[in-house]
Protein backbone atom coordinates (compact mmCIF):
# COMPACT_ATOMS: atom_id res chain seq x y z
CA UNK A 1 0.00 0.00 0.00
CA UNK A 2 1.11 3.79 -1.25
CA UNK A 3 1.31 5.46 2.59
CA UNK A 4 2.02 9.06 2.12
CA UNK A 5 5.01 10.15 4.07
CA UNK A 6 3.47 13.61 5.36
CA UNK A 7 -0.16 13.75 6.34
CA UNK A 8 -1.59 17.53 7.04
CA UNK A 9 -5.09 17.74 9.40
CA UNK A 10 -7.52 20.66 9.28
CA UNK A 11 -9.91 19.37 12.01
CA UNK A 12 -12.92 21.65 11.38
CA UNK A 13 -16.54 21.79 12.25
CA UNK A 14 -15.86 21.96 16.31
CA UNK A 15 -17.93 25.01 16.87
CA UNK A 16 -21.18 23.64 14.17
CA UNK A 17 -20.92 19.99 15.92
CA UNK A 18 -21.35 22.40 19.41
CA UNK A 19 -24.12 23.92 18.20
CA UNK A 20 -26.16 21.03 17.29
CA UNK A 21 -25.15 19.37 20.21
CA UNK A 22 -26.82 22.24 21.76
CA UNK A 23 -23.70 23.84 23.46
CA UNK A 24 -21.83 27.13 22.96
CA UNK A 25 -19.62 27.44 20.11
CA UNK A 26 -16.50 28.07 22.24
CA UNK A 27 -17.48 24.02 24.08
CA UNK A 28 -17.05 22.41 20.75
CA UNK A 29 -13.22 22.63 20.53
CA UNK A 30 -12.71 19.86 23.89
CA UNK A 31 -14.70 17.08 21.80
CA UNK A 32 -11.95 17.59 19.48
CA UNK A 33 -8.80 16.08 21.61
CA UNK A 34 -9.89 12.43 21.68
CA UNK A 35 -9.97 12.42 18.01
CA UNK A 36 -6.58 13.71 17.87
CA UNK A 37 -4.84 11.42 19.36
CA UNK A 38 -7.07 8.08 17.73
CA UNK A 39 -5.67 9.82 14.61
CA UNK A 40 -2.12 10.28 15.65
CA UNK A 41 -1.61 6.50 16.78
CA UNK A 42 -3.58 5.31 13.45
CA UNK A 43 -1.11 7.22 11.07
CA UNK A 44 1.66 6.30 13.32
CA UNK A 45 0.40 2.34 12.70
CA UNK A 46 -0.04 2.99 8.87
CA UNK A 47 3.58 3.93 8.50
CA UNK A 48 3.02 8.40 7.99
CA UNK A 49 6.32 9.48 9.24
CA UNK A 50 5.24 13.34 9.68
CA UNK A 51 1.71 14.96 10.81
CA UNK A 52 0.70 18.49 10.79
CA UNK A 53 -2.20 19.31 12.72
CA UNK A 54 -3.99 22.62 11.91
CA UNK A 55 -4.12 23.92 15.40
CA UNK A 56 -5.28 27.69 15.54
CA UNK A 57 -4.35 30.63 12.95
CA UNK A 58 -3.44 34.43 13.56
CA UNK A 59 -7.06 34.98 11.49
CA UNK A 60 -8.53 32.94 14.18
CA UNK A 61 -7.74 35.17 17.06
CA UNK A 62 -10.36 37.38 15.17
CA UNK A 63 -12.75 35.57 16.80
CA UNK A 64 -15.05 35.86 19.88
CA UNK A 65 -12.77 36.51 22.85
CA UNK A 66 -14.01 32.95 24.67
CA UNK A 67 -13.96 30.99 21.35
CA UNK A 68 -10.08 31.94 21.13
CA UNK A 69 -9.75 31.10 24.89
CA UNK A 70 -11.10 27.60 24.27
CA UNK A 71 -9.43 27.03 21.03
CA UNK A 72 -6.62 28.09 22.52
CA UNK A 73 -6.23 25.90 25.63
CA UNK A 74 -7.86 23.06 23.70
CA UNK A 75 -4.27 22.83 21.79
CA UNK A 76 -2.44 23.13 24.62
CA UNK A 77 -4.66 19.94 26.14
CA UNK A 78 -4.25 18.50 22.97
CA UNK A 79 -0.30 18.80 22.68
CA UNK A 80 0.61 17.92 26.42
CA UNK A 81 -1.37 14.51 25.36
CA UNK A 82 0.62 14.65 22.15
CA UNK A 83 3.42 14.88 24.18
CA UNK A 84 3.47 11.95 26.17
CA UNK A 85 3.49 9.71 23.07
CA UNK A 86 6.80 8.77 21.44
CA UNK A 87 7.38 11.59 19.10
CA UNK A 88 9.61 14.39 18.00
CA UNK A 89 7.01 17.37 18.22
CA UNK A 90 6.93 20.89 17.40
CA UNK A 91 4.84 23.60 17.36
CA UNK A 92 4.85 26.04 15.10
CA UNK A 93 3.59 29.54 15.34
CA UNK A 94 4.15 33.20 15.75
CA UNK A 95 5.32 33.51 19.22
CA UNK A 96 5.91 36.98 19.87
CA UNK A 97 2.08 37.45 20.78
CA UNK A 98 0.47 36.92 23.95
CA UNK A 99 -2.05 33.93 22.44
CA UNK A 100 0.72 32.39 22.13
CA UNK A 101 0.41 29.82 25.28
CA UNK A 102 3.28 29.94 27.34
CA UNK A 103 3.36 26.64 28.20
CA UNK A 104 4.46 25.65 24.50
CA UNK A 105 6.95 27.65 24.06
CA UNK A 106 9.95 24.56 24.77
CA UNK A 107 8.37 22.55 21.55
CA UNK A 108 8.92 25.59 19.63
CA UNK A 109 12.14 23.78 18.86
CA UNK A 110 11.90 20.27 17.74
CA UNK A 111 11.96 18.02 20.27
CA UNK A 112 12.14 14.26 21.22
CA UNK A 113 9.80 12.65 23.56
CA UNK A 114 9.54 9.22 25.20
CA UNK A 115 12.61 8.29 22.60
CA UNK A 116 11.22 10.08 19.57
CA UNK A 117 9.24 8.24 16.68
CA UNK A 118 6.85 10.27 14.07
CA UNK A 119 7.03 14.03 13.33
CA UNK A 120 3.98 15.78 14.90
CA UNK A 121 4.24 19.39 14.14
CA UNK A 122 1.46 21.53 15.82
CA UNK A 123 0.73 24.45 14.13
CA UNK A 124 -0.29 27.14 16.93
CA UNK A 125 -0.84 31.03 16.03
CA UNK A 126 0.21 30.15 12.68
CA UNK A 127 -0.43 32.69 9.41
CA UNK A 128 0.69 32.23 6.16
CA UNK A 129 1.84 35.45 6.07
CA UNK A 130 3.69 34.96 8.86
CA UNK A 131 5.53 32.12 7.51
CA UNK A 132 6.67 34.11 4.13
CA UNK A 133 7.97 36.85 6.13
CA UNK A 134 11.44 36.19 6.20
CA UNK A 135 11.57 35.03 2.84
CA UNK A 136 14.84 37.46 1.36
CA UNK A 137 14.76 37.54 -2.43
CA UNK A 138 15.79 33.59 -1.95
CA UNK A 139 15.88 33.54 -6.31
CA UNK A 140 13.91 30.50 -7.99
CA UNK A 141 15.81 27.65 -5.95
CA UNK A 142 12.93 25.72 -4.95
CA UNK A 143 15.09 24.18 -1.58
CA UNK A 144 16.26 27.95 -1.08
CA UNK A 145 12.81 29.16 -0.91
CA UNK A 146 11.66 26.00 1.36
CA UNK A 147 14.37 26.45 3.86
CA UNK A 148 14.24 30.41 4.54
CA UNK A 149 10.16 29.66 5.53
CA UNK A 150 9.73 30.15 9.03
CA UNK A 151 8.36 26.33 8.75
CA UNK A 152 11.17 25.49 7.40
CA UNK A 153 11.33 22.30 9.76
CA UNK A 154 8.15 21.02 7.97
CA UNK A 155 8.47 18.93 4.62
CA UNK A 156 6.17 18.85 1.67
CA UNK A 157 2.65 17.66 2.55
CA UNK A 158 1.92 14.84 0.55
CA UNK A 159 -2.24 14.60 1.94
CA UNK A 160 -4.37 16.80 3.23
CA UNK A 161 -7.40 15.62 4.78
CA UNK A 162 -10.31 18.00 6.11
CA UNK A 163 -12.37 17.20 8.41
CA UNK A 164 -16.47 19.38 8.46
CA UNK A 165 -17.10 19.62 4.48
CA UNK A 166 -15.17 22.92 3.28
CA UNK A 167 -12.85 22.56 0.28
CA UNK A 168 -10.23 25.31 1.18
CA UNK A 169 -6.81 24.62 2.43
CA UNK A 170 -7.75 28.35 4.16
CA UNK A 171 -3.83 29.43 4.65
CA UNK A 172 -2.08 26.02 5.72
CA UNK A 173 1.18 25.62 4.71
CA UNK A 174 0.61 27.05 1.07
CA UNK A 175 4.02 26.27 0.12
CA UNK A 176 4.43 22.61 1.48
CA UNK A 177 1.03 22.13 0.25
CA UNK A 178 1.32 22.71 -3.65
CA UNK A 179 1.31 19.45 -4.66
CA UNK A 180 -0.95 17.82 -1.62
CA UNK A 181 -3.96 15.54 -2.56
CA UNK A 182 -7.17 17.07 -0.67
CA UNK A 183 -9.40 14.59 1.09
CA UNK A 184 -12.48 16.40 2.52
CA UNK A 185 -14.36 13.88 5.36
CA UNK A 186 -18.06 16.11 6.00
CA UNK A 187 -17.75 14.64 9.45
CA UNK A 188 -17.51 17.26 12.27
CA UNK A 189 -14.16 16.54 13.38
CA UNK A 190 -15.52 15.75 17.29
CA UNK A 191 -17.11 13.22 15.32
CA UNK A 192 -13.89 12.01 13.74
CA UNK A 193 -14.39 7.89 12.54
CA UNK A 194 -11.10 5.73 12.41
CA UNK A 195 -12.72 4.48 8.53
CA UNK A 196 -12.16 8.66 7.79
CA UNK A 197 -8.79 8.20 7.68
CA UNK A 198 -8.78 4.78 6.38
CA UNK A 199 -10.69 6.00 3.09
CA UNK A 200 -8.23 9.19 2.80
CA UNK A 201 -5.51 6.08 2.88
CA UNK A 202 -7.45 4.35 0.23
CA UNK A 203 -7.85 7.43 -1.99
CA UNK A 204 -4.54 8.15 -1.50
CA UNK A 205 -3.84 5.17 -3.49
CA UNK A 206 -5.61 6.38 -6.83
CA UNK A 207 -4.24 9.72 -6.95
CA UNK A 208 -0.77 9.81 -8.90
CA UNK A 209 2.68 11.66 -8.11
CA UNK A 210 3.77 13.57 -11.01
CA UNK A 211 4.58 17.04 -9.33
CA UNK A 212 3.50 18.36 -12.61
CA UNK A 213 5.86 16.18 -14.82
CA UNK B 1 -26.80 34.82 -6.05
CA UNK B 2 -23.47 35.39 -4.90
CA UNK B 3 -21.00 35.07 -7.40
CA UNK B 4 -16.31 34.64 -7.20
CA UNK B 5 -15.28 37.45 -7.99
CA UNK B 6 -12.24 35.64 -9.23
CA UNK B 7 -12.32 32.37 -10.35
CA UNK B 8 -9.19 29.81 -11.50
CA UNK B 9 -9.20 27.30 -14.14
CA UNK B 10 -7.38 23.91 -13.76
CA UNK B 11 -7.79 22.91 -17.08
CA UNK B 12 -6.47 19.28 -17.10
CA UNK B 13 -6.94 15.61 -18.61
CA UNK B 14 -6.13 16.94 -22.07
CA UNK B 15 -3.73 14.03 -22.39
CA UNK B 16 -6.02 11.24 -20.74
CA UNK B 17 -8.51 12.10 -22.88
CA UNK B 18 -6.91 12.25 -26.59
CA UNK B 19 -5.70 8.10 -24.63
CA UNK B 20 -9.09 7.65 -24.23
CA UNK B 21 -10.02 8.98 -27.81
CA UNK B 22 -7.21 6.63 -29.14
CA UNK B 23 -4.69 9.92 -30.34
CA UNK B 24 -1.37 10.66 -29.29
CA UNK B 25 -1.45 11.97 -25.83
CA UNK B 26 0.25 15.54 -27.37
CA UNK B 27 -3.35 15.46 -29.58
CA UNK B 28 -5.46 16.26 -26.49
CA UNK B 29 -4.49 20.14 -26.27
CA UNK B 30 -6.03 21.81 -29.13
CA UNK B 31 -9.46 20.12 -28.00
CA UNK B 32 -9.38 22.22 -25.12
CA UNK B 33 -9.42 25.32 -26.80
CA UNK B 34 -13.35 25.74 -27.77
CA UNK B 35 -13.95 24.30 -24.08
CA UNK B 36 -11.66 27.60 -22.94
CA UNK B 37 -13.79 30.59 -24.52
CA UNK B 38 -17.17 29.01 -24.10
CA UNK B 39 -16.16 29.00 -20.21
CA UNK B 40 -14.68 32.55 -20.74
CA UNK B 41 -18.22 33.40 -22.25
CA UNK B 42 -20.04 32.17 -18.99
CA UNK B 43 -18.01 33.26 -16.78
CA UNK B 44 -18.63 37.20 -18.34
CA UNK B 45 -22.07 36.62 -18.45
CA UNK B 46 -22.55 35.48 -14.94
CA UNK B 47 -20.45 38.64 -13.83
CA UNK B 48 -17.42 37.04 -12.54
CA UNK B 49 -14.54 39.44 -12.99
CA UNK B 50 -11.80 37.65 -13.14
CA UNK B 51 -10.74 34.73 -14.31
CA UNK B 52 -7.15 32.95 -13.98
CA UNK B 53 -6.07 30.23 -16.69
CA UNK B 54 -3.59 27.45 -15.30
CA UNK B 55 -1.68 26.85 -18.86
CA UNK B 56 1.64 25.65 -18.47
CA UNK B 57 4.74 25.18 -15.58
CA UNK B 58 8.14 24.88 -15.51
CA UNK B 59 7.06 21.41 -14.25
CA UNK B 60 5.27 20.51 -17.28
CA UNK B 61 8.18 21.44 -19.21
CA UNK B 62 9.98 18.18 -18.01
CA UNK B 63 7.45 16.11 -20.36
CA UNK B 64 8.38 15.20 -23.17
CA UNK B 65 9.50 17.76 -26.35
CA UNK B 66 6.31 16.80 -28.16
CA UNK B 67 4.06 17.49 -25.51
CA UNK B 68 5.40 20.67 -24.81
CA UNK B 69 5.57 21.78 -27.90
CA UNK B 70 2.20 21.14 -28.46
CA UNK B 71 0.40 22.33 -25.04
CA UNK B 72 2.78 25.60 -25.30
CA UNK B 73 0.89 26.04 -29.21
CA UNK B 74 -2.40 25.69 -27.65
CA UNK B 75 -1.89 28.22 -25.17
CA UNK B 76 -0.71 30.35 -27.85
CA UNK B 77 -3.68 29.72 -29.60
CA UNK B 78 -5.96 30.23 -26.95
CA UNK B 79 -4.63 33.77 -25.98
CA UNK B 80 -5.19 34.59 -29.77
CA UNK B 81 -8.82 33.65 -29.74
CA UNK B 82 -9.13 35.27 -25.78
CA UNK B 83 -7.54 38.49 -27.47
CA UNK B 84 -10.07 38.87 -29.75
CA UNK B 85 -12.62 39.34 -26.92
CA UNK B 86 -13.62 42.40 -25.05
CA UNK B 87 -10.89 41.78 -21.95
CA UNK B 88 -8.26 42.98 -19.99
CA UNK B 89 -5.43 40.73 -20.78
CA UNK B 90 -2.11 39.26 -18.56
CA UNK B 91 -0.13 36.63 -19.48
CA UNK B 92 2.20 35.65 -16.65
CA UNK B 93 4.84 33.08 -16.62
CA UNK B 94 9.19 33.14 -16.58
CA UNK B 95 9.31 35.48 -19.96
CA UNK B 96 13.90 34.14 -19.31
CA UNK B 97 13.37 30.76 -21.09
CA UNK B 98 13.21 29.25 -24.36
CA UNK B 99 10.01 27.63 -23.89
CA UNK B 100 8.34 30.95 -23.76
CA UNK B 101 6.27 31.86 -26.80
CA UNK B 102 7.75 35.18 -28.29
CA UNK B 103 3.79 35.78 -29.46
CA UNK B 104 2.80 36.17 -26.11
CA UNK B 105 5.21 39.33 -24.85
CA UNK B 106 3.16 41.81 -25.72
CA UNK B 107 0.59 40.40 -23.22
CA UNK B 108 3.30 39.66 -19.95
CA UNK B 109 2.09 43.78 -19.43
CA UNK B 110 -1.75 44.38 -19.04
CA UNK B 111 -3.42 44.89 -22.03
CA UNK B 112 -7.26 46.29 -22.53
CA UNK B 113 -8.34 44.62 -25.79
CA UNK B 114 -11.60 45.67 -27.82
CA UNK B 115 -12.24 48.12 -25.60
CA UNK B 116 -11.26 46.02 -22.84
CA UNK B 117 -13.72 44.05 -20.05
CA UNK B 118 -13.23 40.96 -18.09
CA UNK B 119 -9.46 40.86 -16.55
CA UNK B 120 -8.35 37.54 -17.97
CA UNK B 121 -5.01 36.38 -16.54
CA UNK B 122 -3.08 33.13 -18.56
CA UNK B 123 -0.29 31.28 -16.68
CA UNK B 124 2.48 30.58 -18.85
CA UNK B 125 5.57 28.66 -17.54
CA UNK B 126 4.06 30.06 -14.48
CA UNK B 127 6.01 27.79 -11.53
CA UNK B 128 5.54 28.74 -7.84
CA UNK B 129 8.55 29.10 -6.63
CA UNK B 130 8.95 31.29 -9.51
CA UNK B 131 6.48 33.47 -8.28
CA UNK B 132 7.78 33.67 -4.49
CA UNK B 133 11.36 34.17 -5.96
CA UNK B 134 11.19 38.24 -5.33
CA UNK B 135 9.65 38.46 -2.33
CA UNK B 136 12.52 40.19 -0.16
CA UNK B 137 11.82 40.10 3.42
CA UNK B 138 8.82 41.48 3.15
CA UNK B 139 7.36 41.29 6.76
CA UNK B 140 4.40 39.69 7.84
CA UNK B 141 1.83 42.41 6.16
CA UNK B 142 -0.31 40.98 3.59
CA UNK B 143 -0.85 43.33 1.62
CA UNK B 144 3.21 43.80 0.99
CA UNK B 145 3.57 39.91 0.39
CA UNK B 146 1.14 39.68 -2.25
CA UNK B 147 2.94 43.07 -3.84
CA UNK B 148 6.08 41.64 -3.72
CA UNK B 149 4.98 38.31 -5.83
CA UNK B 150 5.48 38.29 -9.55
CA UNK B 151 1.28 37.72 -9.62
CA UNK B 152 1.22 41.08 -7.77
CA UNK B 153 -1.54 41.92 -10.30
CA UNK B 154 -3.41 38.68 -9.69
CA UNK B 155 -5.97 39.17 -7.09
CA UNK B 156 -7.16 36.68 -4.31
CA UNK B 157 -8.90 33.23 -5.96
CA UNK B 158 -12.43 33.06 -4.47
CA UNK B 159 -13.35 29.54 -6.17
CA UNK B 160 -10.66 27.27 -8.38
CA UNK B 161 -12.40 24.59 -10.48
CA UNK B 162 -10.16 21.72 -11.55
CA UNK B 163 -11.25 19.67 -14.55
CA UNK B 164 -10.39 16.02 -14.72
CA UNK B 165 -10.94 15.10 -11.33
CA UNK B 166 -7.64 15.21 -9.27
CA UNK B 167 -8.11 16.85 -5.93
CA UNK B 168 -5.03 19.24 -5.95
CA UNK B 169 -3.75 22.71 -6.42
CA UNK B 170 -0.49 21.81 -8.27
CA UNK B 171 1.23 24.60 -7.93
CA UNK B 172 -1.57 27.19 -9.12
CA UNK B 173 -1.03 31.09 -7.28
CA UNK B 174 -0.44 29.66 -4.02
CA UNK B 175 -0.49 32.64 -2.57
CA UNK B 176 -3.67 33.97 -4.32
CA UNK B 177 -5.33 30.47 -3.14
CA UNK B 178 -4.79 30.43 0.52
CA UNK B 179 -9.12 30.99 1.10
CA UNK B 180 -10.14 29.67 -2.16
CA UNK B 181 -12.89 27.12 -2.45
CA UNK B 182 -11.88 24.33 -4.54
CA UNK B 183 -14.17 22.39 -6.91
CA UNK B 184 -13.27 19.38 -9.11
CA UNK B 185 -14.86 18.13 -11.85
CA UNK B 186 -14.76 14.54 -12.72
CA UNK B 187 -15.15 15.01 -16.61
CA UNK B 188 -11.97 15.62 -18.94
CA UNK B 189 -11.31 19.42 -19.75
CA UNK B 190 -12.24 18.52 -23.67
CA UNK B 191 -15.22 16.98 -22.23
CA UNK B 192 -16.71 20.72 -20.87
CA UNK B 193 -19.92 21.19 -20.38
CA UNK B 194 -21.19 24.50 -19.63
CA UNK B 195 -23.02 22.89 -16.66
CA UNK B 196 -19.88 22.04 -14.96
CA UNK B 197 -19.83 26.04 -14.22
CA UNK B 198 -22.90 25.84 -13.62
CA UNK B 199 -22.52 23.44 -10.82
CA UNK B 200 -19.40 24.69 -9.49
CA UNK B 201 -21.34 28.38 -9.21
CA UNK B 202 -24.22 26.65 -7.19
CA UNK B 203 -21.55 24.60 -4.89
CA UNK B 204 -20.26 28.07 -4.20
CA UNK B 205 -23.39 29.48 -2.76
CA UNK B 206 -23.24 26.76 0.11
CA UNK B 207 -20.00 28.08 1.26
CA UNK B 208 -19.54 30.87 3.84
CA UNK B 209 -16.57 33.20 3.45
CA UNK B 210 -15.05 33.45 7.17
CA UNK B 211 -11.40 33.75 5.70
CA UNK B 212 -10.50 32.27 9.24
CA UNK B 213 -12.21 35.19 11.19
Amino acid sequence: MRIPNHIGIIPDGNRRWATRAGLAKKDGYIHGLTPGLDLLRLAWEAGVREITYYGFTTDNCKRPPEQVFAFSKACVEAIRRIASEPVSLLVLGDQNSSVFPEELRPYTVRTDLNGGGMRVNFLVNYGWEWDLAELNAPGSNRRQICNALRSHDISRVDLVIRWGGMRRLSGFLPVQSVYADFFVVDRLWPDFQPDDFFQALQWYQAQDVTLGG
